[in-house]
C-alpha cells in the first residue's frame, strides 16, 4: 500500500479514536479514494470498505477482486451476482469486531441508499452519522502535497477563465463559450469538471443550464467554471459584460467585491465557519441586497468540487489550518442578470489566502 | 407538463395502489427524469420527488426552484441553505397525507444515504422497499417511443464498434482505439459512455481499466462499449484477435456464442430471468468452464444503462412484453485472455429480437 494511504488510515482511526467511533463505512467515492486509492467500478454491485481500530477491508463483488487487488493490499470479501452479498457482508462485520449492540457507526453519506441500507439493516441497533467529523474533518485539512496540486489547478484555470472571456462576440452561445473552456482544459492537460455561462437575464438562475442563447450587447456575462489536473480541482466565477454597461452592473459588483474582502478578512484559524458567511452576508444585507443573495457563502474544495467545510449561516465548524474553501457571494436580479464572484482560499499562515491571481474586476469585452 | 409525465405518473399511481403502496420518495436520478422528465442540479443538496395518491411535488434547494419551475409544474417545496431541508421536508410530508402509523414507502435506491436518511428518520416507523417492484417494474417494460430509440442507438453502436476493430494496428493502445470509438460516437451526435477495451490477458478482468497496453500479434482483442442517441444508450460486447488466432480462442468463442443464442431462445413472456441465466451458464458449464464465468448473464437496459431486470441465477422476476436487457455471458482465463459477447434484447412479439445487426463472429485483424 502507498505510505500516504496506511498514513490516512492511522489518522482515520484517530479521529475515530476520538469521536468513539467503532467502524466506518465508505462506498465507492472520493473517500475512498482518498482513505485507500481504491477506485473501484461502480455500478448497482455493492462495494464497501469497512474501517476498525483492527481492520481494514473490502466487500467486492467477485468479478472485480482480480482487477482491484492490483491497486491495493487489503483484504477483500467478494460476493457473486448470483448469491448476493448477504453472506460476505457477514463475514466483513464479524472481522471488523463490531459489536453488534449498539456499535457508534459512520456511514459516507454519498453512497448509494441501497449500500447504506444493506449496513444499517444488518447492524439494526447501531448508533449513525456522516463522516463529517471524521473522514470529512481529515479531508478538510489539506497537507502541503494537496495545496500545491490546488494552487496548480487555480493558475490553470484563471487561463481557462481568460480564454472564455476572450471569445466573447455578438451572436455567439453559451454552449459555444463553455466548449472553448472546456477545449482549454483538455488542451492543456486537464479534465474539464464543470462549466456554467450565463448571458443576460440567465444570470439570475444560480444554477442556470448552459444552453443556446446568443450574446448581445448589453448583456451581462457570468462564468463558474472549474476543471482537474493532478487529481485536484478548481473552481472560480467571475463576470463582466459585452459592449455597453448594463445598468446597475457597476453598483452590484462592487458590493460583492466588498463581501468577498469582508469574508476573506473573516476567514482566520478559530473563526466558526458562519462568521464567514456573515461578514459577506452583512456587506449585501447593508447594501439592500439581502434577500437576493440567495445561497451560502461558500463550500469546501478538495478531491470533490464540494466537501466539508460548508460556509453557512448556521455553521459552527471551526476553521483550522489547511483548509480550503470557496467564497461565492451572489446577486440575482430576475429578469435583469444575476452576478457572483468567487474566490478559492486555503487557511494558511493564519489567514485565508487566494489561490487565483485573476483580478476580480469585471471583464469588459466587445 | 408533458402529457408523457403524466401518464407516467397515472401509472406508478395504478402500480402503488396495486403493491399497496403509501408514498414513493425518489432522488435526482433516471428515475425523477423518467416520471417528470425534471433533472435537477445535483450537488449535496437534497432533492425529493414525493408521489402518494393525491399528491406530487419536489423537495428543492430555494436557490434551483426557479431554473426547475422552468420544466415541471408541479408543486416546490423550497428550502434555504441557512435553514437546511427539515421544515420543508416535513411541509411536503404533509402535504403527501402520509399516515405516519407504518406506511409502506418506496425509496430510490440510487439516491444518497444522506437523502434516504432524512426520509427515514422523518418516518421512522415506514416500511420501506426500493423500486423494483414499482417505478424499476415500469421502466422495464418499454413502449414503442422507447424500442425506436434504443433499436436506433444500437445501429449506431455496431458502426462505433466496427470503427474500433477498423483501427486496430501493432503498437497502438487501448486507451487509442476508445478514443477512436468515443470520436465516432461525438461525430454522429451521440455521447460516450463508456468504452472499454482489452488487450490479450487483460480481457481476463471484466471490468479491466482501459490502459497503455500495445496491441501485439497473437492478442485476443475485446470490446465492450455503448453511447447515447436519442436520450437512450447502447451496449455491446465483440471480440477478436490481432494477427495470429490465440490457442484456445476460436473453442471459447464457439462456446460463448451457443450460449447467447440458447439465451435467447429461453427468453420469453413468461420465462423467470433465472431460466435465461440457466440457458447460457448450463452451456458453459457442460464445456467445462462454469468456473470461469464470473457474473450474471445480464441486466437491463434503459435510460441507465444498469437497470431492472437483471438476469441472474436467482431472479424470480417473471419476463414481459417489453422488457430490454443483456445477454452477456463471458469466460475469462487468467494469464490468457477473456473473451464475452453481449447482445441487447426486447422481448416482443412473443421472442428476444436482438437489437443489434453486427454479427457475433470473432473479427480477425492484422
Amino acid at each position: 500500500m502507498n505510505p500516504i494511504h496506511t498514513q490516512r488510515l492511522e489518522n482515520l482511526r484517530a479521529r475515530m479514536a476520538a469521536t468513539a467511533t467503532d467502524l466506518v463505512v465508505i462506498g465507492p467515492s472520493s473517500h475512498m479514494l482518498y482513505l485507500t486509492g481504491v477506485s473501484p467500478h461502480g455500478d448497482e454491485r455493492p462495494v464497501l470498505l469497512m474501517v476498525s481500530q483492527s481492520f481494514a477491508g473490502f466487500l467486492m463483488p467477485a468479478l472485480n477482486v482480480d482487477s482491484a487487488r492490483q491497486h491495493t493490499d487489503l483484504p477483500f470479501f467478494p460476493w457473486a451476482d448470483a448469491e448476493g452479498p448477504d453472506a460476505a457482508l457477514k463475514d466483513i462485520l464479524a472481522a471488523t469486531g463490531t459489536s453488534p449492540i449498539a456499535p457508534s457507526i459512520v456511514l459516507d453519506e454519498t453512497m448509494r441508499a441501497d449500500f447504506a441500507l444493506l449496513v444499517i439493516d444488518a447492524l439494526p441497533g447501531a448508533h449513525r452519522r456522516f463522516t463529517h467529523d471524521t473522514v470529512g474533518y481529515l479531508r478538510s485539512r489539506k497537507d502541503e502535497s494537496e495545496y500545491e496540486a490546488l494552487k496548480k489547478s487555480a493558475i490553470l484555470n484563471d487561463a481557462a477563465m481568460a480564454a472564455g472571456f476572450a471569445a466573447l462576440r455578438e451572436g455567439i452561445t453559451e454552449r459555444e463559450i463553455a466548449s472553448v473552456i472546456r477545449d482549454f482544459y483538455k488542451n492543456n492537460g486537464a479534465t474539464p469538471e464543470f462549466t456554467s455561462v450565463c448571458f443576460g437575464p440567465n444570470g439570475a438562475f444560480p444554477h442556470h443550464h448552459t444552453g443556446d442563447t446568443q450574446l448581445k450587447s448589453g448583456d451581462a456575462v457570468l462564468i463558474d467554471t472549474g476543471g482537474r489536473i493532478g487529481g485536484y480541482p478548481s473552481d472560480m466565477t467571475r463576470v463582466g459584460y459585452f459592449g455597453s454597461v448594463p445598468d446597475n452592473f457597476a453598483e452590484i459588483h462592487a458590493i460583492l467585491d466588498r463581501a468577498v474582502q469582508a469574508a476573506i478578512a473573516a476567514a482566520r484559524p478559530g473563526a466558526k465557519a458562519s462568521d464567514v458567511d456573515k461578514a459577506a452576508r452583512d456587506i449585501i444585507t447593508a447594501a439592500g441586497y439581502g434577500p437576493n443573495f440567495l445561497h451560502r457563502t461558500g463550500h469546501g474544495l478538495g478531491i470533490d468540487i464540494h466537501e466539508t467545510p460548508y460556509i453557512t449561516a448556521t455553521s459552527e465548524t471551526v476553521l483550522e489550518e489547511g483548509m480550503v474553501f470557496s467564497i461565492e457571494p451572489g446577486i440575482y436580479l430576475q429578469g435583469q442578470f444575476g452576478l457572483r464572484l468567487e474566490e478559492i482560499v486555503i487557511i494558511r499562515n493564519g489567514q485565508a489566502e487566494v489561490l487565483s491571481e485573476m483580478k476580480r474586476d469585471a471583464v469588459a469585452t466587445n
